[in-house]
């Protein structure tokens, strides 16, 4: 579910920020109450009461400071380069902010910025136009190339490239001109699983271009409406229509997707003759430093057999499958080669074939594989190379299971380098171009955003940086934010949990009380960041009076393969046994009130909320399930398919996670909430769901956002937790 | 909206049988309480608190009683025919219950039955098979001739005629032969308006076929979704589809209709060149008696001008106009021409011209047009013809306008004969051969169903049987049905209401009050049918304590064109000052709690419920609307333009009644419910009104009934009352 996943990163990232180490803190006596688009994000009430921030960025090895009007150098204050300066080289207004500014050469007076559909680069110095490219309205994927300024973009299902002479060059050409989404060049394939972001790949010196090629005709299109809403009167486009959206469903049948390789100077394309079936996965390419060869991340369907395989360019020929990866479960390839920039035949490349995901030295001309680091934590991102030290640095939970620290290690391994103190998570860590010196920006329980200058080597800096509580400087009440750890239903687990308490909480009183629960794999919700990583909406919760309570079980990320295996095949039910241990635990406190615990949760969430309803009926009163899934048979086959084989080798799976099969169950107050044009999970979850309640003599409540996709963002996400709030306040109150 | 229409009359059918005259009438110590499966239609249990039934037709002269095991004649209650005796004679089991026997012969010992797509004449004196056809398991419409045994059927587009000889002629030939629904044969046309309920219409000798035809391909097609929520795991049936549905939104592009004559004998086939425009309206088809013409009542699109236009089969030419209609809102034909069986060339015809719908005689030759009947009330059915006394028979709300009885007039006008007593609402008037008898049926407030075997010449007769009051029989807590009227916001017009009162009801207490609401044209609400038509709801509500008030306000049936016209090009404007009226009434009574008042209605009626929680925002507190027009703009072409004209001649119009615009007045509970699959009032108008509640920051709730069409029935029925009833349970108790 990777759409949330993104959602709910991005959000962490932004709810980064002051409290308690690890532990209690009370706020009391205050007395100024939030409004919810003061907690949700989108609107400037909610930016208003945001940590402050300094933006940084690199010019080379020069760290940047940036404020809307100019980029300044951090260390010494001198403006380098305002926003009025570029303007007045222009005949019209070009750029609007400075933090559009990007200084892609360390030694070149260069600044490049982009303006809707244009991108130039300007010799600042000189006021001189290095280029000026503008591309089509509807261009769509771009991919800007530095060494020869070509630009690889999409239009539909189409790919181009905006050459270096001014040219533009077609390389989709087979049929897929209609501008039907049948067959799509450029585009990120696979869902976006296996790390998947985009579909173009430039070659170390720009002038050849690997992209994807994706032959998605096979698949079904799921009948997503268009209501447009805002429809004209009298020409015809009034009514309702369709749009494709191929959605290939668990066991069914699946896209193909090919890899080409096209030569920009000679206009030849090449078709790398891919090993495996039609309907494998083609994942995380690298191309080789010398642009000969490309690397893939090869994986079969059934996903618990990956090969990286070297292709040559020129022919498209396998060379050779340089190592290969197998588990009884699965494999999930998430990163690509990244290769030493001092040399050429070694890359270091991820894996958690020990059980844990670490760094690994890959020896091209040998083939053999060292691990770098170890440990029963895992390597959370690869970050860079100090290429004069020669380390690499990576960020970790090393620390503790809920934090995020950046560390430095030599290529061979050994001890490892905590880069500041190992306090809290680091959500941005911007390298200077030799990698020396990072800009480190973490938060802590108690640390609204500290931005720190640190040397990759020593991990010793400086300060740039400390953010003031916000909510406390403006005089809000502020509710309690707790951590702690309870033992998974296996009995053995550590699994952690955040806790939101009212700011006047009375531990005589008995408050209502929300599970709010996530459990998929890929994310986790209990980091040791800014209130415990606490959302907008639990704050706004606890002024309303509710405790609210989230527990990571097994099958969330950043514990280890096993931890995440522990699910395999049977989605939802170690993940709820786990769910109800948080449950034993709350109504083992004097002051939550055992007859009064609700759950909510979104897309998995969503999932475990309708699950727990379902399976607890006389312990959750009230429930708000989110994007559910409630039958794998209507998730998508390639994440469906990793956690739990296909419908027809899995049946028995297939069946006792169906929610629709245990509809007749429900007893308390459940309303599924969807965005109507859902695309991940598709809306015949929660239909096929409805329709199983009217059969079974059950009744759900129900919302859907026309327009809507996956999740909600800006005023429809205050509009939808208004509606999740209101749910409890109607009904657990 | 006809397919309202149809359910509530049917339901009004079903709802007729006892208690008091025209006033209040208690019951208080019984203790039973009603299951909402026993008031709602479908399962056994509803049934068995049904009034007690006889059920009664004709063998020419001669009345019959049919039980499930055979046929009784009724006045002598000798045996005619037995299912015993009739399977007897086939080698397999033909026929499961004498229900599904009719006697088409006046003279001849023939039953006529079918079992499934077979259609079998038996002659059961000589024991003989007189035609045994068998149709082609797609074939759905089906129109039986009986004098040559032949049938016309669609199979999807396609239109059939299985002949005498046992041939299959196909009569759709162009193009329509793919199975695509744009050019569709032998259906009901104009989304069943006019009075339109099919496509195809025997000559009077049987051998000539008129039919329709009606090209739909310029018009778009509402993307229904079916959500397959059984389909099979691994045959790629499992995503969800489209289906057609092409549906004409008023000012847009409609269909065009053709009528076509197809000789049986000859194989040939005659297009009519039919009067005016492309999309024009070619209603309520009738044949001259002498097989040679066909009459057809022509509307133009505007609705405002009516012609009668007489076709010559021979050559499909215009013959003449006989006669037109013009008014400067609208002509609505609704009833086809009916020959007089004993003179050729006068036909009985309806029109409301005067005002009021009345019965004229038609002379074909000089074109003259003579009133038959007048009077500030209704005909609201022509019956049938008493050939012997040559009278017309017909129903009418003479008595009173929630009444509806059997009346025989001299086709010359004059003194107007009751057939039996002017009481209540008669649903069933079954008359003989010679139209000299009738049984009827009916109900009144106090009496849950009276059958009567009548002359249509004296009036007098027998009764045949008078059902007990099965709730009061079976001990049920029966709440107090009562009715009365109160002036429209006009301040002169009458309008009639029913009221149910809870079964223990007093009157020093406050109740919580429900309005329940159509308001729309070609429906009313109040009857003087049992218990005043209440519904079963009312009953179910009663028991928990609310009072509902139900109030027919200016715009809805059988009271006169000006009081249907009241509402022309402004629909909701007058109904809701209407339907206030009501609640202003309803506010002076002391047992009535004005801060405890919801309203709850469904299609037009559910259009009103949201229009009144969004125009009196502090008078009405919950509501309830069920598959709603919320945008004129997105309903159809031929109600719509009738009430509305079209968006581009009355914007303003349009405009103060849609009601996504004034989303931002909801202040109180307002759930929206729609069948998921609705084709009438389709998805996109609660989807757009849930898209405007977001923007404008309110919240409406939803929920749909996936598979569901415009109304629910069955166990549907009973689970979207259980639904109704928590709505307001939840928040107007």
């Amino acid at each position: 579910m990777k759409t949330n996943r993104v959602k709910w990163l991005s959000m962490k990232a932004l709810l980064s920020v002051i409290f308690c180490v690890m532990c209690v803190m009370s706020a009391s006596a205050q007395q100024k109450q939030f409004r919810l688009d003061e907690l949700i994000g989108g609107g400037d009430s909610y930016w208003k009461l945001r940590p402050e921030n300094v933006y940084t960025s690199w010019w080379g090895n020069i760290a940047l400071k940036t404020t809307p009007e100019a980029v300044y150098d951090l260390n010494t204050g001198k403006e380098i380069l305002s926003v009025e300066q570029v303007n007045k080289c222009f005949s019209e207004k070009v750029v609007f902010s400075a933090h559009s500014f990007s200084f892609p050469f360390p030694d070149e007076p260069v600044v490049m910025f982009t303006k809707g559909q244009r991108r130039i680069m300007f010799d600042f110095h000189a006021k001189r136009i290095l280029s000026d490219i503008t591309l089509p309205q509807e261009a769509v994927v771009r991919d800007f190339n530095l060494k020869t300024r070509q630009t690889a973009y999409t239009v539909g299902g189409n790919l181009y490239v905006y050459t270096e002479k001014g040219d533009t060059l077609q390389i989709s050409k087979d049929g897929s001109t209609d501008g039907s989404d049948n067959i799509v060049y450029g585009q990120s394939v696979h869902r976006d699983e296996f790390g998947i972001s985009g579909g173009t790949f430039w070659s170390p010196d720009g002038k050849m271009l690997a992209y994807y090629r994706m032959d998605q005709s096979m698949v079904p299109s799921y009948p997503q409406v268009d209501i447009k809403s805002k429809g004209a009167v009298g020409d015809g486009s009034r009514i309702a229509e369709t749009y494709s959206c191929h959605y290939p469903m668990a066991g069914e049948k699946s896209h193909y997707v090919k890899v080409g390789v096209f030569d920009t100077e000679t206009q030849k394309n090449v078709w790398l003759h891919l090993v495996g079936e039609k309907d494998d996965y083609h994942t995380n390419i690298s191309w080789a430093p010398d642009g000969k060869s490309i690397y893939v991340f090869e994986l079969n369907r059934d996903q618990n057999h990956m090969r990286l395989v070297q292709y040559d360019v020129a022919t498209g020929n396998v060379m050779r499958t340089v190592l290969e990866e197998k588990h009884d479960k699965y494999v999930e390839p998430m990163h690509p080669l990244t290769f030493l920039p001092w040399d050429e035949e070694k890359a270091v490349m991820q894996s958690q074939r020990d059980g844990y995901n670490h760094l690994y030295l890959l020896d091209l001309k040998t083939t053999a594989l060292k691990q770098i680091t170890s440990g029963k934590w895992v390597v959370q991102e690869f970050v860079g190379f100090n290429t004069i030290a020669r380390r690499i640095i990576y960020r970790s939970n090393e620390a503790d299971p809920r934090k995020s620290c950046l560390y430095s290690v030599k290529v061979s391994g050994g001890k490892r380098t905590p880069l500041g103190a190992e306090e809290g998570v680091c959500y941005q860590a911007q390298l200077s171009k030799n990698g020396a010196s990072v800009i480190s920006a973490y938060t802590a329980p108690d640390v609204p955003r500290s931005i720190n200058q640190l040397s990759t080597t020593t991990g010793k800096g400086m300060n740039v940086f400390t953010a003031k509580d916000p909510w406390k400087e403006n005089g809000y009440s502020v509710p309690t934010f707790k951590s702690g750890s309870i033992k998974a239903a296996d009995g053995m687990t550590d699994l952690y949990y955040r806790m939101v308490l009212p700011a006047d909480f009375d531990e005589t009183k008995k408050y209502p009380t929300v599970v709010y629960v996530y459990g998929g794999p890929h994310a986790h919700l209990v980091d040791a960041s800014w209130h415990w990583s606490s959302r907008g909406w639990e704050t706004y919760m606890a002024q309303k009076g509710y405790i609210t309570f989230i527990l990571d079980g097994r099958g969330s990320e950043w514990r280890g393969r096993d931890f995440e295996q522990a699910t395999f095949r049977k989605l939802g039910t170690e993940e709820c046994k786990d769910q109800y241990k948080g449950v034993e635990y709350l109504t083992s406190l004097p002051y939550v009130d055992k007859d009064r615990i609700g759950v909510h949760g979104w897309s998995f969430g969503g999932f475990m909320t309708t699950n727990l309803m379902l399976t607890y009926p006389d312990v959750f009163k009230v429930g708000v399930a989110g994007g559910p899934v409630i039958d794998w048979n209507y998730y998508e086959v390639m994440y469906g398919e990793r956690y739990m084989d296909t419908p027809q080798s899995n049946p028995e799976g297939y069946k006792s996670s169906n929610l629709r099969l245990r509809a007749g169950n429900l007893k308390g107050r459940l309303q599924l909430i969807i965005g109507y044009n859902d695309p991940v999970c598709v809306p015949q979850h929660t239909l096929s769901f409805i329709r199983a309640c009217i059969d079974a003599g059950t009744q759900c409540d129900y919302f859907l956002y026309p327009g809507g996709q996956h999740n909600m963002y800006g005023t429809e996400a205050i509009h939808l937790h208004e509606r999740i709030t209101r749910y409890f306040e109607d009904f657990l109150k």
